[in-house]
């Protein structure tokens, strides 16, 4: 870990889970740091450990030439940031956008920022709070390089890997909103599962390692499934999408014959039978990605 | 590997890909194998390596104590095997059923093969064909455990990972649709996703190392949540699940916003405000395992 003078200062707006971890990580790494948060009390421990409470967010970004913003959403980023006492104190500092939304909201922001002399760069953070300040931590970036690398030595105080994926400011909210997708989707499938598991009267406990097992598959899957999906083989020799909708049927029978709702599978079934429908029937269940933004007939 | 005396002999019904993959496992095991496959031509291959080509279900299933059945549901497997004179073969003789399919089906079955003098056990195969024979495979099987007992050195030639999970012989067919709930939910959030990215500029080999990141983290994250559904706790104090559904409908924003249909994510996120919607805001996601099975009110 590198060490930081005195004059490594950043500044932390908003003291959710995320946002505590972010300073306390900062604060351990040797930083001078600065927090503030809407609602006020969020900060007793921090300060316990040696972080400046700011009065006021003007205050608080005043503070260090970077600022790390981790709030709910945009909205919430926007209601602190374009107020315009804490937008002329931001004038020529850097702005570290943590926050999640969409991509079109974090070019906006940009654009924003750009138009009050703000320096501006998007980030996600792709773990939970537990993983920050140690290897495991995975943070993406994107925007200006060389303001990436003006203030990467700050960034990786925070452990972990640090990825930048260009000068599109939205990308990273890009990677961040498929990589949420695939999370988001897999975690109602375990719920499912464990809710039709449940009424087969199998524990979660007892599924977990089975569970576990079978997500342990994904991650080799998803990288042979992507030179498919960018050369459009879509091959379904070993695995026929025909063969996927077979088993899908078969969850939404058990699932439905429990009284468990199926909404989710039935909606993946959907597409691709729709893949099907369209003549597809001898590829591989991927092809479904080519479905998802053709309009339906 | 063991070896095997030379009447250790096993008959596969069924030659799909994973049927065939069996066959030729069983065969490079040193077994005596015997095969059929309604559709005639797909076993030139197995012959030519040792296996017998039976001219009839009824003659294939006489040909071995031990038949296993690997066909594409539990309607193709009861057309071949209650046939009056396949009935009448198997009389006596063992059949391991590796077709997948619902748990009442697997249960339905057995309860044909007792009335029959049949004995019976199920089972299912949770990883793809290419593992099979290989440390990676997981057979999970349920069933009268002494007729287990009996046929795992046979069951084991196939390598990987044998478990006996009970002797309800529905116990393997709920593992199967709850593992493979998981597994298919998760490539639609796959698709998805890279419908997204792609519509974001981002091809799908880009994202794949993400994709396997965040995959990666899952098993983990599934051990430590089963905890919560069995206890009934449901914390959400480092990510309730109003943060979830704020992600959900950033994800369903991005993808509707490029016309991309999000019908899967809408599912989940309905379910997530449905656990909101009776109170459950301050918990974590795994609540909604409780919302799946109540009536809507």
């Amino acid at each position: 870990m590198p060490t930081y003078d005195h004059d490594s200062a950043v500044t932390v707006i908003g003291l959710g889970p995320m946002g505590r971890t972010l300073a306390g990580t900062f604060l351990d790494a040797g930083l001078r740091v600065t927090v503030w948060n809407r609602t006020p009390g969020r900060d007793r421990d921090l300060v316990e450990r040696g972080a400046t409470s700011a009065a006021s967010a003007a205050e608080a970004v005043a503070a260090s030439p970077l600022t790390v913003v981790c709030v709910v959403n945009y909205d919430a980023s926007d209601a602190v940031l374009r107020q315009d006492d804490v937008t002329d104190a931001l004038k020529g500092r850097t702005v570290v956008n943590l926050t999640a939304d969409t991509p079109a909201r974090a070019r906006d922001t940009a654009a924003w920022a750009a138009e009050h002399g703000i320096r501006y760069l998007d980030g996600a953070i792709m773990t939970p709070t537990t993983a920050i300040g140690t290897p495991d931590g995975v943070f993406l970036h994107s925007g200006p390089s060389d303001l990436y690398r003006e203030h990467q030595d700050v960034l990786f105080a925070l452990g972990g890997s640090h990825t930048h994926l260009g000068e599109d400011v939205g990308r990273a909210a890009s990677y961040d909103i498929a990589l949420l997708d695939i999370f988001w989707t897999a975690m109602a499938g375990y719920a499912h599962a464990v809710a039709i598991a449940r009424a087969e009267g199998i524990t979660a406990r007892e599924l977990a390692p089975f569970a576990s097992g079978i997500s342990a598959i994904l991650p080799a899957l998803f990288e042979e499934f992507a030179g498919d999906v960018d050369e459009g083989t879509y091959s379904g020799e070993l695995n026929p999408i025909t063969s996927g909708v077979s088993t899908m049927a078969h969850i939404i029978e058990a699932s439905e014959s429990h009284g468990i709702e199926a909404t989710v599978m039935r909606a993946a079934e959907g597409q691709a039978r729709r893949a099907i429908g369209l003549g597809h029937e001898t590829d591989g269940f991927m092809r479904v990605t080519e479905m998802l933004g053709r309009p339906r007939r």
